[in-house]
């Protein structure tokens, strides 16, 4: 298969059985409720409609590969889906990021080929990201994810060890996973609101889903930046789930706030708008203006460095994604025949962006991705 | 002065003598403190640094017209800055609404005239939106607004009656405020956090005001886009502050989470991208990509309709705002001589949008502003 139509999905979830299992056997959120018409996912608080339909979607490498096959996904780069480890004592989480991380290898080792150099399934692992864990305990987890030879990156929510991502007892986590050369996958859970800021009307998923997930990864990412990690790490490789929320679009107001705050005026080594070139994006937006326009704020990052630095094509830094298993058709008809619409969308989008030259909409579709999780 | 040069300021604030007197006879939030080095406006809970230094910037009607001097800007359409009203009794609601809005059309009728037939000052009245006040209490005073003739709209925050935007309690008053032809201007002041999702590092206002106050207007539109509100009120005119927030970037986010959320799949007239096209928005991002951006996402509103509808130019539903006397410059040297940065960086994004016309660009400056307010 020729590097043009490479396709290759770097924000697709599973729950491995171990951690299936895990869900199915609690009581509170986040968990697994068998029902007559069908189990449930519930893994918010307040989740509406009784939480998600799971079944083995979630958990059936099969599944995965169908879903992979009938897109046209060559490569699928895996990560568990939230909530993670984030509700588990530290001995629960520092045992289940060790076993799943080694299930998670199996899974992709075990999988089919794409070429002799490559397989079809590659993964991001977990770390034990809980309040009380030791930072030792974390970098040795790093250091397994490191030496497992499919797992590329690790995927993470937005609270660290408690405190968020600005925290800096994670110093030396980001110093070691910068050396090993992984990806982060920032990735929301929790929204940023109490519920409340979402009204008294039954909006289904829509309000959290739509809105509180890229408010979450805004302001995780920002605190990053405003906490000076992107300075103190400049290798740093994290990708953004859903193209960096609305870090974008608020990136030359942030930039004024920044300047106009004598708190931190002077705190950071560039304007906040070169911070986004040195970020990844997934292709997730589901729309090609705006995918247009979060490569227009990574390509003018280099004109806001201090001095000003090389400019880089935006198309470079984003990467084709699904969000498999989430996003199902809702009609049972549509289900069994067609592609899915969430997938269709986003390589709609990609295809449709005025200034991205073919070349550029290939690397975006798959080479981008080997690239940055090091597999070309 | 000819159309070309013409430069409105849709987006621009002020505390009334009376409101100022109020602030300051209050001893909790929101207040004006005094203080040995100056009075501060303290607004927000645990507002940072111990509130802004508030002066007379904030009621001198004088300052107001040498700011727009300094800028170049010929006409000014003022309104109360937050939070409005929202923090008072019924009655006091009530009184305070019906003097600040004579107060505020006296302001503008005895200012200075920018040509035979125009003002320089415009206003945007309050309506006393406060919980458990009478609907009909609220009516009164949007009749009130509309027979004072330099008043041409109303600024609202987001909280309504006490249940949001989207409450059907607000149905009369979207069908008296968009019969009598008045332009809501949605305005944050809440943010959507409680204050722990800024975490415990020292930013001032930074992650409030960039990031949780553009967040709040974009939940407050979705609410009344998921509520069905400009489908039964198709000639509102609501313009919205700092450009929508984050709503034009996660707006095809939003429609494909409508679309596979079986609660509200169904709900609404049109894919959510159309409503967009409806909105009007003030220019006030920081950067011409993030301008470009928002205009291409009014411009696609209409082939989003059912059926679809005719385009209108993204630019026509955008206009120029400086959100004086907020985002000071923070050195006094430059305080004294210079232009404020944050207006000269609204002027320069809009003169750099690559895919504006010299008329659109012109027109974005002001004559979109005396449209939308009917000055033309």
């Amino acid at each position: 298969m020729s590097a043009r139509t490479l396709l290759v999905d770097v924000h697709t979830h599973l729950y491995l059985p171990r951690y299936a299992s895990l869900l199915r056997s609690r009581a509170s959120v986040p968990m697994i409720r068998s029902r007559a018409d069908g189990d449930r996912l519930i893994i918010l608080d307040n989740e509406p409609s009784g939480g998600r339909p799971v079944g083995s979607q979630y958990w059936d490498r099969d599944q995965k590969l169908a879903f992979m096959d009938k897109h046209g996904i060559d490569i699928s780069i895996v990560s568990t889906a939230n909530p993670w480890l984030d509700f588990l004592s530290v001995s629960e989480a520092t045992s289940m990021a060790n076993s799943l991380n080694q299930d998670l290898e199996e899974y992709c080792s075990s999988g089919p080929s794409f070429s002799p150099t490559l397989q079809r399934l590659y993964g991001m692992g977990l770390l034990p990201l809980v309040p009380s864990i030791s930072v030792p305990t974390i970098l040795d987890e790093v250091d397994h994810v490191a030496q497992l030879p499919h797992l590329r990156g690790v995927i993470m929510g937005t609270r660290g060890i408690g405190k968020g991502l600005d925290d800096d007892a994670l110093e030396p986590v980001w110093s070691k996973i910068s050396d090993k050369g992984l990806v982060i996958f920032l990735h929301p859970h929790y929204g940023v609101s109490s519920s409340d800021v979402w009204g008294e009307k039954d909006n289904g998923h829509v309000l959290p889903l739509a809105l509180g997930f890229p408010f979450e990864t805004t302001v995780a990412t920002t605190r990053m930046i405003l906490a000076g990690v992107f300075d103190r790490h400049p290798s740093l490789k994290i990708l953004l789930a859903h193209s960096g929320g609305a870090l974008p679009i608020l990136s030359s107001r942030l930039a004024s706030c920044i300047t106009h705050d004598p708190v931190v005026a002077s705190r950071l080594q560039h304007d906040a708008r070169w911070y986004l070139g040195k970020l990844y994006y997934d292709a997730v937006a589901y729309g090609a203006e705006e995918l247009g326009f979060v490569s227009s704020t990574i390509g003018r990052a280099g004109k806001y460095g201090t001095p000003t630095t090389e400019a880089v094509a935006g198309s470079s830094h984003m990467t084709f994604g699904t969000d498999h298993p989430f996003f199902p058709p809702i009609l049972d008809a549509v289900k069994q025949d067609s592609k899915w619409m969430s997938v269709v969308e986003n390589l709609k989008a990609i295809d449709g962006v005025r200034d991205w030259s073919e070349a550029e909409k290939s690397a975006v579709r798959g080479q981008n991705a080997l690239k940055l999780f090091g597999l070309n």
